[in-house]
């Protein structure tokens, strides 16, 4: 039986979460988290795909249109074709010969992308009965690398070397997944930080994900060095030295200033600096990284990174200590698994990008895979976790002890709850029309 | 007076080119070229800023709903406020809090500043009633600097450097003015080798355009090696090696077919490969730059390149001998001015992407300033020009003798015509309402 696709509705649904602080950052003081989140209809009536991606406010309703302007190419196509020969599918997606100009493969247009293609692996584990991440791990190393679409990294890695890192861990496979499942994914916290919160607020988060478990914190930096100082003093204080911290510029400086002000922030010992700078920057974060090795501090960057061509340079030219894959940038699953095979063959961890929405929902699949699958450790591999927007989820993902639980529910996406999608569509729903009024 | 922006009104115009294979090539088999066209109106009624963006058909709906969703930003502000400091306007817009999130600087949505932005350059020129050329000539180098941001690029271009490249030109400005206001800037012709035209079509082209003065051609390659050695030999029939013969291949190739097949074209001595890969690929492009320097073939890019960053790190590393910085891709004039004294810095040549809908109007501007007070030759320098679509502006670039002649309107763009936009605004044009009966 194949079915084929039958209609697509795509919505913008925006938090208000600017009005508290979430997410504020040097470089987004005031975020409304929010995603464009659609449905993929088929012929099938119970079977429907959920994608999303994240966006942060203002411009979900510019990737909205994109949505709508990519539809065309999915409408009436047969889900197996598409997942017989997904590389091309991708390709004729990500290369449609008039949209491409205002990409291609970055921005608005990708962003849109992302949302509906991972509504089909949506379909795809739903129609297997199978949580994305065992739909991936029960490929043939040959179909897995077959989604895959190599343009403009054939050069740094074939077919052939991505078949080979699977195949290399096939034997594996078994007693990772029984292990995985009963430890789970180990996660790090990016709540105690944010920049709009202030210093009694950052203490009494950093006390309680202690005593959650967490082993890891990461804090906003940027705005002021003194403040930032301060800051992370107060956090050490808090979380002392036998944990890891982390720090996060959000794209705020050009290198020379990157590389003074890590310089004196480095006696807080951070683990990484995550987007130093400009995310497109790739020889940037090469000169960062090399000025920042010999006081221990690693490169951290991805969740603006814009496509797979991006993370090729910045892998192989060594400009990137921690890979930082974001599920709803990249252009869906497909480019996902590329830059994962790619950080593999040079031995980079994967630490995806979360919070926002969704975006829990999604990497918790992506690391248990890379951990069954690729890496066969967590040694350096941690997975943010941001602890707002779970309960908009009808799966939503949780941890134990800071480590994300393995899911079980069939499909990628922790669908959104009809009666949230009612309340927080913008601007029709009823709480935008509330505040509206 | 100080005048405030009053309204903005944007258009989707779309002109069905693809009918005829106008501007098809490897990647883009049949583009409709389009713009979005923008409309700034102020307090003077007499006081229009008129700019666009070029696309080329379905995605161009996505681009005017960017120009709409940036609007709040221009709507009521001063127009001295803005020339007054311009540099902080311009990351005003291109860092808008929420919305650089779906870019940052790039896209759909820095398309869509570009339109924005140089309607803005049309209107600073108006009020001094010049061309833009020549406002431009006419500012002091300081002045000229300040309407620049150099926010992630002040690690290869300080503010202070741009300013000494100024100051060293200015006592050649005067001579320099008379001199290209006399001869014209340098053309070549991209019409006579587009992938769909058939032999026939591309030897008469050629003969046209050399009996026209032309000393350049390019070619459009990469769909077959075989057609393309085919078709490279008929035209160096027609225009002998006395005259210069560039390749485009639009971004067809890997890195290491790009290298191969460029090894088999060049017997035909092309004086550059026009974007070989990804225009997101630095180091891919330095690959294929080193690979092919020993046959004396140049690398060529930056119609698609997104913005400064990535045009900062293929002049810095040395991956292009050729600049070909678009006027509509990057974010306005102001990113063009400092992609222009970067590339001054590095001593690549500027040879501006043009043709599509309103890039030869806008490009000869950016190309006469250059000459005057920066780069001071045009060796090496040569400005692309395409012959269609030139009468649809009531002010169109002019070439006399393959040269641009210099225009002497005030304003930046050729402004549409009223009835080119009555006729191909999509959908609701007269021409479109009639094809879609």
């Amino acid at each position: 039986m194949s079915l084929a696709v039958t209609n697509i509705i795509a919505k913008d649904i925006r938090f208000p979460t600017s009005a508290e602080k979430h997410g504020s950052d040097a470089m987004h003081p005031d975020p409304d988290y929010s995603c464009v989140y659609v449905f993929i209809y088929t012929e099938n009536e119970h079977l429907t795909g959920h994608g999303l991606t994240f966006t942060i406010g203002r411009g979900t309703e510019v990737v909205l249109k994109a949505v709508q302007s990519l539809e065309f190419l999915f409408i009436g196509k047969k889900l197996n074709d598409i997942f017989d020969d997904f590389a091309r599918f991708w390709r004729e997606v990500t290369s449609e010969s008039q949209l491409r100009w205002i990409g291609p493969e970055k921005g608005v247009i990708h962003l849109a992308t992302s949302a509906l293609i991972n509504a089909l692996w949506d379909l795809w584990a739903k129609i297997e009965n199978k949580p994305l991440w065992k739909l991936l791990v029960d490929m043939s190393p040959e179909k897995l690398v077959s989604t895959i679409d190599f343009r403009y990294i054939s050069d740094v890695l074939s077919e052939e070397e991505a078949v080979q890192i699977l195949k290399h861990n096939m034997p594996y496979r078994k007693a990772r997944e029984e292990e995985i499942i009963s430890k789970g994914y180990p996660a790090y916290t990016s709540s105690v930080g944010w920049i709009g919160y202030n210093d009694e607020k950052i203490r009494s988060l950093c006390r309680e994900a202690l005593l959650d478990g967490f082993t890891h914190f990461k804090a906003k930096v940027g705005d002021n060095i003194e403040n930032d100082k301060r800051r992370l003093k107060l956090i050490r204080e808090e979380i002392g030295y036998e944990n890891k911290l982390m720090v996060d510029a959000n794209q705020k400086w050009d290198i020379n200033v990157a590389i003074e002000w890590m310089r004196q922030l480095s006696e807080f010992k951070p683990l990484w600096i995550e987007e130093p700078t400009s995310p497109d920057d790739v020889f940037g974060h090469l000169k960062i990284s090399d000025a920042l090795k010999p006081y221990g501090v690693g490169v951290a960057l991805g969740e603006q990174c814009q496509n797979r061509v991006i993370f090729k340079q910045l892998l192989e030219m060594g400009a990137m200590q921690f890979c930082q894959l974001d599920a709803t940038r990249l252009g869906g699953l497909n480019e996902v698994l590329a830059v994962a095979l790619m950080a593999a063959k040079f031995h980079v961890p994967i630490c995806p990008h979360a919070g926002g929405v969704g975006l829990c929902e999604y990497v918790r699949h992506i690391s248990i895979w890379d951990y069954i699958c690729v890496s066969g450790t967590t040694k350096n591999r941690i997975v943010e976790y941001v602890d707002h927007l779970h309960d908009i989820f009808s799966n939503p993902a949780s941890i134990v002890r800071a480590h994300y639980i393995v899911p079980f529910e069939s499909g990628y996406c922790g669908q959104m709850k009809p009666e949230v999608i009612e309340t927080y569509e913008y601007p029709t729903g009823t709480y935008w029309r509330s505040v509206n009024k």
